[in-house]
């Protein structure tokens, strides 16, 4: 099914969850602000970008005025906007920080990208400055809200696949621009790793509910290439979570588009395949008397991540992937990268405990 | 297709390769006598067994007399068959030395079962004792006969893929049985490693044709559980290749069957899948077009490759998996123990060059 | 892919082939006007709808006024609307024809949705109406626009699937609501056949660019289903084309959900499957060689119908998919009734050629 | 999994159902000889053939001696070999009657290779001669004896997919010898109709196990076609079963090899493809929940056939598929072929109740 939008309901819209859009990229226009328009909680109420004139294009388009439209030097006039009650930001990486406290200094919400940051100490910084402000911090995991991951997840702990020994996933895709600022550190703080392979380490986390004890990593940065003068092209990691359960994942900027999750059980298998494409994932189970394949009805993954923030503004409650749970996947970025640096295994702080970073659980759609 | 036996062709079954069977289990029962059986070169021409009276029974199954059935104690009788070319040795992995060198004293040419042996110096030393006796030594890797992985191996070789980034590979299965010959360590040599794991393994440098620089690993042999007092339950690993290629790899014998590889290219990728099973194999290729999936006609596995080992027999010519492919693989399992063992990276012997432990092209089925 | 709005293109909206929306249903509401805002050539100018307060509360979602919004009875009032070059007829069948009528006296071009009318005769006046008046009249049958059954027709016809001998399709769904105008006969002019069943008995004569000679049908009514007081529950009918290639077709409104087509050729077949839906369809090539799946780029199936009548009303070229197209899917279903209520073949007018009542060839995207 | 012989079980070969198999083509000697071989309940006990020569060549594989080895002239000797229970009639179709007459005089117990005859006539006293004769008369319709064909029924007539409403099935192939017997009317009765077609008549029947009450049909005889100077290349037909249920199917000698067979019911649906081949089948069953394929252990579709004769040899109870079965289907036939010609619908004789035709349900393997 088709994810058009749908006709906004006019008497409602001016009680929903007011977000301002930081950054309008291809993600806001294309993504973002589409499911923003097609939620049930929230309204795009303002716009933050470097180019005043494509931001009034956009106002036009999606029924704001001028007057909703900020430059970047304009961020903190959002204080006096009342009508805002969040910020979504999607910046390059390494400005997520400035721009959470920022927003959490003038006591907005904040609903962040991922990466969180750009390492485990800069994302912490973010988590801490929304708890002194008082305002929520969620990290933009959106497969950690699909029916699709969910039911994954609830295969791998209802014991359905049986006791779980290894899992594998990918996450690679080919980024042609150069002059991306994905392909520059200081921005990104990392190449494909923190961007698509990310995905692979959070939902490897996600499924298990558990915590990797220890990593090893390899990367591959070519000489000759352009692209990969600041940032690696390839990164492989093994994560070794409790109970011996083992899980490998590749991600690169160099290959071909390929997205999978696999967990392997006693009594049976998973794979996602697609896994964190925006449409179209596919879960596939399988044991002794065959395999089933469930079917969900059509939703916007990213409106269901936005509702469920909009639903932690409102109550107050802690977002089931609050900050914390971006740091945490920064921990592991970061010993990953330095696994690959040493050549040996890096051990991790131990977590004990099922879904330890994650707060209130998110509304499936029926 | 099915793969039933076709009609003999009496005329010419003498003229056949004559293989003595050392090892009467399920492996040569249900596969490799009756692809004997249809093979175009070769012929059962006697047993070697523990148990007389089973072998009898075989014997009679197919053609053959008491006479041509022997017992362990006997195996050197084979030295005056003149109508026993070669030897298939299907025993336990710490018998294949002891069988090999004794066949090559005989004169006897050996096709043995993978893996090779127990270690790479047991292993080098049977090709030591081939080379010594003259008679040629073939490791029996049915993989690297099938249409489906030469095409793999095309794809990956021929550029359809452009250049390739990254491999991943599973080959799990569960092993029920405590007793087994394959759970103890001084049989076996290891566990799911070098049984199953090792189809990952040669295929992965099969589809590249190269070797590893480095390796990485750990595993887990979990402390409750009687089937694994000796041998590890599971193995991850990972293999540097050349040109900052990265292969991962999963093998258990406590997860639900599952036999991947997977290979990612700049431009495209291959799926197998299921990769390493008797029949059924499938190859998917996917790239900007959509994907193909070629079809095969039927054919026996086990038949080609016994095929080909005959050919090597009759011409002289090194067959394409010698005694020199086993050791390798044996070469790089000694060091994913060793690296598991350490928790650091092992560097391997560094091999430049395409198939350089491999001999003379099979011919495929038309 | 997810087919999310663009952003517009502010310059150049106002240059667009401006179409008023009759009649403002779920199919106008979900896919149409999305559709349209995201087409190259075109513009929602009007809308035209039996609840002004609803049309209202479109208006101001789509950035247009309360101006734009007509009710039926005012309808001739679109023609003093410059900006409105045409209409898309979105009416239960029975009124097309006279909302046609009315919007040709008025110089209106007409894109009228499937089926054209209630029967031949009333699709044919359509015609001669629109004829008469000089103005466009095009069905609109997305699904001869989409480069999916594009790929399909190219392979039947350019020969990859050799000689073409057989054809199937279904298109069959649950209706629930005993209520729907679908259900009523003098509002439908049928049931599943002039709704769902068209599509099958449209894309046979697509892929195949001939004329059926004749046809077999047999149709089922429960007595004691509310639902099919008026109108048949299931048809099934059987198409002879020249050179005595055959089709078979099943449509329904009591089986679960299932869309397909199927053209057997001595060299190949093709499978869609889904075949009508209005995303995800898929395509598949079968020979001797294996399969061959081809992956498109995310496109809107309406988009680039409605894009194709834009064209045509701005170089006055006949549309691919004209009223004659339409006319002749209703002589053929006349006939398909006829057939099942007399339990014979029913021969249909010959019509020699190719595509004989198609007109310029769609452009499709890149 | 390969269906490989399985050692044969000396002490309890002599107590099976000794089996005659008459004709020694492509279908006995790749599929029912080996079938037999590997079946729990039968062995080879004679050969008949034209060809004694290739007689003798078969009886040397299979451990039988010359005298095992009879020409059709010394059919009759088969009646002093007390160790042959029963006939299997592999022959070209117009033998069949004469070959089953001449068994049942000799006593001994027939089972045929479909179609039973070349007309329900021919088929119906065959049917009378095994009665008078009192031996039992089994058609070989092996697709009624495999757990995927009856996990298919089951799902019909569980209620799985809810009240059935429409079915569709092809069996076609490209038959490239315009010498072979099966392109002669008098010796096959027909072309592709009573061969592949079969199968879809059959299994239609089968799964909902109720009897249609009319048929329609059109068929294509190529006039340039040397293959096709007897029999048709194609035939399309339509079935009308009790409760408003039609069936849609397409054969050809003409067309790419495919076979499906597809239930349309209100809550789900059931597709088999491929439906009918030897090995590889598959079912996929579709309702609001998703999909599920079942997973079988691997059987030999001819073995479980004939097992299920030699167990309704040994307690005289009726065969699942009697010969009652197969003069059903070509009472059926012989009504296609009728409403080819005539062009209109052909009622056929009402049966009322489930699997009137059918005996002992046939056990299924664990």
């Amino acid at each position: 099914m088709p994810l058009k939008p749908d006709l906004p309901e006019p008497e409602s819209v001016q009680k929903r969850v007011g977000l301002a859009i930081v950054g309008l990229g291809k993600l806001s226009a294309e993504e973002l602000i589409p499911a923003i328009r097609t939620s049930k909680h929230t309204r795009v109420a303002a716009l933050v970008t470097s180019d005043l004139e494509e931001g009034h294009a956009f106002a036009r388009a999606f029924d704001l005025t001028d007057e909703d439209v900020y430059s970047y030097d304009d961020f903190e006039s959002l204080k006096n906007r009342e009508d805002v009650d969040g910020v979504y930001i999607v910046l390059p990486n390494s400005l997520h920080r400035d721009y959470t406290e920022r927003a959490a200094r003038m006591g907005k919400h904040v609903l962040c990208e991922k990466p969180l940051s750009v390492n485990a100490a800069d994302a912490q910084a973010m988590v801490d400055a929304c708890r002194a402000a008082g305002v929520q911090l969620m990290t933009a995991y959106r497969c950690q809200y699909t029916p699709h991951h969910w039911a994954a997840r609830d295969a791998v702990q209802g014991g359905k696949l049986g006791p779980i020994k290894l899992l594998d996933s990918m996450h690679v895709q080919v980024e042609e621009d150069a002059e991306a600022w994905r392909m520059k550190l200081d921005l990104a703080g990392g190449g494909p790793l923190p961007d698509v392979g990310l995905y692979s380490l959070n939902i490897l986390r996600f499924v298990l509910g558990t915590e990797p004890e220890w990593v090893f990593a390899a990367q591959h940065q070519p000489k000759n290439d352009s692209r990969f003068r600041e940032v690696e092209e390839s990164v492989s990691f093994m994560l070794g979570f409790p109970d011996g359960i083992i899980a490998n994942a590749l991600t690169s900027y160099g290959a071909h588009k390929t997205t999978t999750l696999r967990v392997l059980g006693e009594e049976g298998s998973a794979l996602m395949e697609p896994a964190f494409t925006y449409t179209g994932l596919s879960l596939i189970l399988t044991d002794k008397d065959g395999q089933t394949i469930p079917a969900f009805g059509s939703y916007d993954q990213f409106g269901l991540e936005i509702d469920h923030f909009a639903e932690r503004v409102r109550d107050g409650k802690t977002p089931w992937t609050p900050g914390e749970e971006g740091v945490q996947d920064h921990r592991i970025m970061d010993a990953i990268y330095q696994s690959a640096r040493t050549g040996g295994r890096v051990q991790l702080e131990k977590y004990a405990g099922q879904d330890i970073f994650r707060g209130e659980k998110p509304q499936l759609p029926e």
